[in-house]
């Protein structure tokens, strides 16, 4: 399809596509005149993606492209390779590591890691950009006071596995690795606003049912 | 105790906490000599919830003292009150109204909630800053082509339930009323990245378990 249908069938408009071409978020088309190129169902994915992480996800384009080089790296085994995308992904906040705070938050993340036997996490440790934003906000809960250990961090990861099941079996239902790993990195990303405001919907719902004084 | 010891006690530095004071962020001590105030264990307990909400939550002071406004509305029933408190937290994009995916989000988001029984969130609909944000999520999962219908959402929903019996259980260890509404805002806050970067890890052992080559 040329330039114009691409826009028509993605709903992106020609101008933000000839943008994303120049900033190398979407490969080139095949070339059919010294003016014109060709482009297949292959860009209308990428579109989607990108749009997924530049429109939603709010990335900065330089972050968005380096998220793609990883989705594109066909040489890693494929789940080193959705690693690899997902740790692309911008991190939150790193640990303060002159705060004592950390130190605990530390020793608590490692006994939750080893009590759910959650091995893979414990090998890649600080290695890990989401293993160094749960230091960080477990460290925020340990400095002023609320609960913070093991115990009270189980029932939450235990809740996380099971969502990972649901996330896992959402982008095993792409066909190719190449669509599963931008499944991964795309659904990664929007599903984390429908989570956080489910669990508001949901605190208001046991709330109501723990406090409420209507029958 | 004096403005030294909260200083000493909360680890917020006493410029900051004269800050917070003259923001109206923290209620004014009971003054002593025209120089002096004495303040007590409330103080120390709003001053780690203006953390939470400003340090770790980002939040700009005006939306910080909105929340705090809310927290100490004792007017309110206990469930409308711990309802308002988190209303009142920053919410996300607002859905685009002019989008017909838009309404395809509202209608999967109210078969979801049907389907769950939900009745307070139905009941309150758009009124619920994170019913807003939900129909926003969805219909950018479905303005990309992602899975977006209810069938879909269910399983995140599940998990959110189970995270809000979680999440109420830890706030009815405190407590007062007041203590209460304070760690529901403090706890909704700070443990979002701990559950956003839980699922992450627990998407890599899933991920691994699935498709990963070492024995």
């Amino acid at each position: 399809m040329r330039l114009a249908e691409l826009s028509d069938r993605s709903g992106v408009p020609a101008a933000t596509i000839k943008y994303y071409l120049r900033e190398r978020l979407l490969p080139a088309g095949r070339r059919i005149t010294a003016t014109q190129a060709e482009y297949g169902d292959e860009h209308l994915r990428r579109l989607r993606l990108v749009r997924a992480l530049i429109q939603v996800g709010k990335m900065p384009v330089a972050t968005a492209r380096q998220v793609l080089a990883a989705v594109e790296d066909e040489s890693l085994d494929q789940n080193v390779r959705l690693g690899a995308a997902v740790w692309a992904l911008p991190r939150g906040p790193e640990p303060a590591e002159d705060d004592p705070a950390t130190a605990v938050a530390r020793r608590e993340v490692e006994r939750l890691m080893r009590r759910l036997d959650w091995c893979w996490s414990l090998e890649a440790g600080d290695a890990s950009p989401a293993w160094g934003t749960l230091v960080a906000a477990v460290a925020a809960l340990a400095r002023l006071g609320y609960p913070s250990e093991a115990d009270d961090l189980a029932p939450y990861a235990r809740a996380a596995a099971q969502l990972a099941v649901t996330d896992l079996d959402l982008i095993e239902r792409f066909r190719t690795p190449l669509e599963q790993v931008e499944a991964a990195v795309a659904l990664t990303v929007l599903y984390e606003p429908v989570l956080l405001s489910l669990r508001r919907l949901a605190q208001a719902e046991e709330s109501n049912r723990r406090f409420g004084t209507e029958g």
